[in-house]
């Protein structure tokens, strides 16, 4: 809940082409300056997975990657480039699910070396220059966003929160929706269990997955054919803390559907 | 992506406790009107399922129940109240999981009539008069949206969306997040499939959940210890259509994980 009863939501043009290298805390600070816009305490950066990976080097060109015995197989299960499948392998704990082959529509579901659970490990070749060339998430995505939100902070004296999203399917339901991989400054979960609802009864299940809605939220102003890697988000009642998106990974002992 | 670069949700306040037959969208009317909100053409109005329920009367108290020998074994497993499985299993075409007792942490995840997969089929006791009522999800939350919708039509001239939310869990993730039960004025998923990113490439898997991402937003400001069960989003950039919430459901020949 907010405390103002609204919440609103800024894309931040004149992002610049990010490279391998890029200070992108301070490419924020200088397209918002260039836009007249001012942080405030409490303000969420959110910042798209892709140019993190673009500014930490985590980009593979396909035609370096030699593919195992292994990654071919899958590759043939599931339809897929087996050099792409080899890079994703390299990126993956287990694999939750592969489409079989039969199905035409190749799908490879697997657990990240993070915990994340996701289509193609978060290996994404949309939106990259070269066309070979695929992301990778960032090694450590809560590391990333501490840095971004370091750097803001000390160069305005800001406390704001920063949040990396990436773009992921889900089971059950259509569309693609935007889930917090990163996140810094916040607690990811709003936990009010225990409060009591309007009518005096306890919330036994309202955990909410504060960092999430944020990341959805921003993800309406994020679509990849727009030059808008940045959104700001205001008027969120979040908890203050260092913070990590570890809290939003379901111990796999407990996930019904691992 | 905003045609804006701009989205702004505001709770609306004033709607007074709603009881079976209540027209929600006068209510929704007379609220705005008190607090000198004014809709635009292209405004959603995104409410919380628990008003419409109550609205429509979807209301069961669980001392008229008298559970089935099914139920009662169901609710062993799971440990819940007998009465509220038989009223679950009512709502329910089938049992996607059941957790084992064993895990003292009892989960029921159901599909449907309607095809959603969630958990109790979405029958809920938090928030409801009487410490037995328990909300059943509206019959058709798509038909609930579009009355609502053309009631401010009527009224106003204004033409908008409706969107109806539940609040759920997820695989693989911590924390609640909001959904699209049902909707109308809009297209639930942005088909941006063949349009080209910033380099060119096709996008071919960028068919985003508009309605849910619209939901999940409207969540942060609809906390249930709030009496906010109303929230109008402006600037979403979405594909006007008479619309409905059938489109956000997967084929369950096609799910992985059902």
């Amino acid at each position: 809940m907010s405390k103002t009863g609204e919440i609103k939501l800024v894309s931040l043009g004149g992002i610049p082409e990010v490279k391998k290298g890029d200070n992108l805390g301070e490419m924020i600070l200088r397209a918002a300056a260039g836009e007249g816009f001012s942080f405030l305490d409490e303000d969420i950066v959110v910042i798209a997975q892709k140019v993190v990976s673009k500014a930490e080097g985590r980009v593979v060109n396909l035609s370096r990657v030699e593919p195992s015995g292994f990654a071919v197989t899958v590759a043939e299960e599931v339809s897929k480039d087996p050099r792409l499948v080899e890079v994703i392998l390299g990126e993956t704990r287990r694999i939750v699910r592969m489409d079989e082959r039969e199905s035409g529509k190749g799908r490879l579901i697997v657990e990240t070396a993070g915990g994340l659970v996701l289509a193609n490990a978060g290996v994404d070749a949309s939106n990259v220059s070269g066309g070979e060339d695929v992301t990778l998430l960032p090694l450590d995505s809560d590391r990333s966003a501490r840095v971004i939100r370091e750097h803001i902070k000390g160069e305005t004296g800001r406390d704001l929160a920063v949040i990396i999203t990436d773009t992921v399917g889900r089971p059950w339901r259509e569309g693609l929706t935007d889930i917090a991989i990163g996140c810094s400054g916040m607690r990811a979960l709003s936990d009010r269990r225990g409060e009591t609802d309007a009518k005096g009864f306890t919330l036994t299940a309202t955990e909410m997955a504060t960092a999430d809605q944020v990341a959805c939220a921003a993800g309406m102003l994020m679509e990849k054919t727009s030059a808008t890697p940045v959104v700001i988000v205001r008027g969120v009642d979040y908890i203050r803390a260092e913070g990590g998106s570890g809290e939003l990974i379901r111990d796999p002992a407990h996930d019904l559907f691992r």
